[in-house]
């Protein structure tokens, strides 16, 4: 292959996904599903005008990690601990009751499978894909509902920024599970003494940083720096103590989110993403998608695979939400606002692919469930409000 | 090789790029200058630390591309319309008396080759590498000075433009020139047919870009579409045309140069280019250079390439500086001014290397020219100014 071939794709890539992300937007679905159908389009399922590559996937893995560590990076740790305990308690529920009910649905669907075996880590992993709650939705919605400065807002949102990274944990824990020889005790030793590195490390980088931030901020070599950075730990991270490169970048953005200059980071990272990683990343996940291994078998479980997800973290996060005193409307406010999905969720899926846990095939699945959530969040939470408001009007 | 590695090579290259070209700024030499060494000191020839694999080569050709595309986008036509006609003949002169010197220097030291034979390209394309003034250290010398809008100002600026327009020409001319079986005629037809399709599609594509800019403006689709369109410039180019893919950016960013986002563009691209794309660009050439093919001969070459490209350039530009009727003062000015190199003197020798007709030691010559030129011509141009002004300060 000559090398300006790859400009034709990306020149490919960055249109469709742009076209068919605008058109997403305007029937009110997400973007990225539009830049996931744009690589299903340009690809080998239908117009075969870009084929994936090894650059194409490379290319994908960087949007990725700069994806996870921009999530990393907008955490507030100030509001988090704010919110704190409730928050924490509803993010548990609303990580282990999605797990437990994607893992007990794929192995309804595809048979039991004793602990250890391949077939059990992917019955767990499509657990994994269940719990990243996408809060940006549900945000715009209480914006502009007036009700994101709310009990309920900013509970909801401590809470989802909490179960993303309890979802990480889990995630690196399964990971670490799938090769066959690794033993239980293995496992958890690898991930404890990756936490114990963040911490050191996290402390001392962190000081540095802000030595960097005080005496040049606003500065190129502020986000450069926070680049090699994010790199660094997410190769760390897999290299050493064999941790998706993913949960290091991740780290390395939550590392940082607390220096003063960490929105001008954020703000460089998201140039980088918007114009050429984030839309071959998605895209990607399209290329890879091969509908000649749709069948009627995926699309039912589809269909349960999205009611579950959704079931789970309303029952679950409602019912935190009530122990914790909050009124029963309420409570169903906090669940409906934590049941949408988006990119972590595929993010998640990527990673499962790229180590061999899961087919392509269900990523079907895990697109119709962001679709689905993103659609129906606002409607839903709408309806919870005005009925609310109607209520107390008449009262 | 695990996918993971490309994040350790990517921050190791991100950061010695940094650090040296930090170094290299405070030494008063240009910052590409620091993040080629720094190439060079984590690559095979020094520290081990990176080898060159496929995918820094690609990334470093979107590095190329993208560095052309802004230096397209950067270009001010009204500006050079105005100082017009005399700024084209001093370009010209100063692309045509380095290209005859260069080639002439090569064939005294390799050896003559008749016209056709692949040393004679490479004599040749000595030449070319000679062609394009890098003007940005002297519009900032100029500026510290207070003479930027002065009438040599204006002037060198602009030549330096022009100089750059048709040094690529030539560039696209001799690159067409290398396969033996492409008969003169066939390579001034495809160089022809290329710019009568650049300037029909762009007429079209600016006021489609206009339309765009006009409906949304400042919007991320703006750089977006452009990102797009110079990628698609720069497979055309090489695909259907057989010219160099810098060449198709280069055109794609003069294209877009007067549009009114056209600083939005850029200032998008610049933020691409030096996180990651720039420094991988820069880092790749020293990369690539081996210091065990290095000779005393390659030496004395450099030495001599060194001077051959000061004085052509000084003595052309300033000759027809006079022979347009500035005076003798003002004329060495603007040939001193249209000495130095830059960047694009790297990028014309990395399409040199890639397409066969260079070799990696020949890096060496002009990475030299560009320090001694970035070093020697604000301290030769604030001599002839403070020369000048003292001189009338004693009449």
């Amino acid at each position: 292959m000559e090398t300006y071939t790859i400009f034709r794709n990306l020149a490919i890539i960055i249109i469709f996904a742009k076209v068919c992300g605008i058109a997403a937007r305007k029937l009110k679905a997400p973007q990225v599903v539009g830049e996931i159908i744009a690589g299903l389009i340009v690809g080998p399922s239908i117009l075969h005008l870009v084929e994936p590559t090894t650059f194409l996937a490379q290319m994908a893995e960087i949007g990725v990690v700069l994806l996870m560590f921009s999530a990393g990076l907008e955490t507030d740790l100030k509001e988090l601990l704010k919110t704190g305990p409730i928050a924490f308690l509803i993010a548990c529920a609303g990580v282990f009751v999605p797990l437990f009910g994607g893992c007990l649905l794929h192995m309804c669907f595809y048979g039991f499978n004793p602990i250890g075996d391949p077939g059990f880590v992917t019955s767990l992993f499509i657990g994994v894909i269940m719990t990243a709650t996408s809060v940006s939705i549900t945000v715009e919605t209480l914006k502009e509902l007036g009700y994101l400065k709310s009990r309920v807002g900013t509970t909801v949102l401590a809470a989802a920024i909490i179960d993303d990274i309890i979802g990480i944990i889990v995630l690196t824990f399964v990971i670490g599970m799938r090769t066959p020889d690794s033993s239980m005790g293995r496992v958890v030793l690898k991930t404890l003494l990756f936490f114990v590195f963040s911490i050191i490390i996290g402390i001392l980088s962190y000081h540095a940083f802000k030595w960097i931030d005080k005496r040049w901020p606003h500065t190129r070599r502020i986000p450069i720096a926070g680049l090699a950075y994010c790199f660094a730990f997410a190769y760390i991270a897999e290299h050493i103590f064999g941790i998706a490169d993913i949960t290091g970048a991740y780290f390395a953005g939550i590392i940082l989110c607390s220096i003063k200059d960490s929105d001008y980071i954020a703000e460089k990272m998201d140039i980088n993403s918007y114009m050429l990683f984030g839309p071959i990343f998605f895209a990607s996940i399209g290329l890879k998608t091969d509908i000649a291994d749709f069948s009627m078998n995926i699309l039912w479980f589809s269909v349960a695979f999205v009611i579950v997800a959704l079931i789970t973290k309303i029952i679950a996060c409602g019912a935190v939400a009530k122990i914790c005193r909050f009124n029963t409307s309420d409570s169903l406010k906090i669940g409906v606002g934590m049941m949408t999905r988006g990119e972590v969720a595929l993010i998640v899926s990527q990673k499962g692919l790229s180590v061999g846990i899961l087919k392509p095939v269900f990523f079907t699945s895990v697109i119709l469930l962001i679709i689905v959530s993103s659609i129906a969040t606002p409607i839903v939470l709408k309806f919870l409000f005005n009925h609310d408001h109607s209520k107390k009007a008449a009262a």
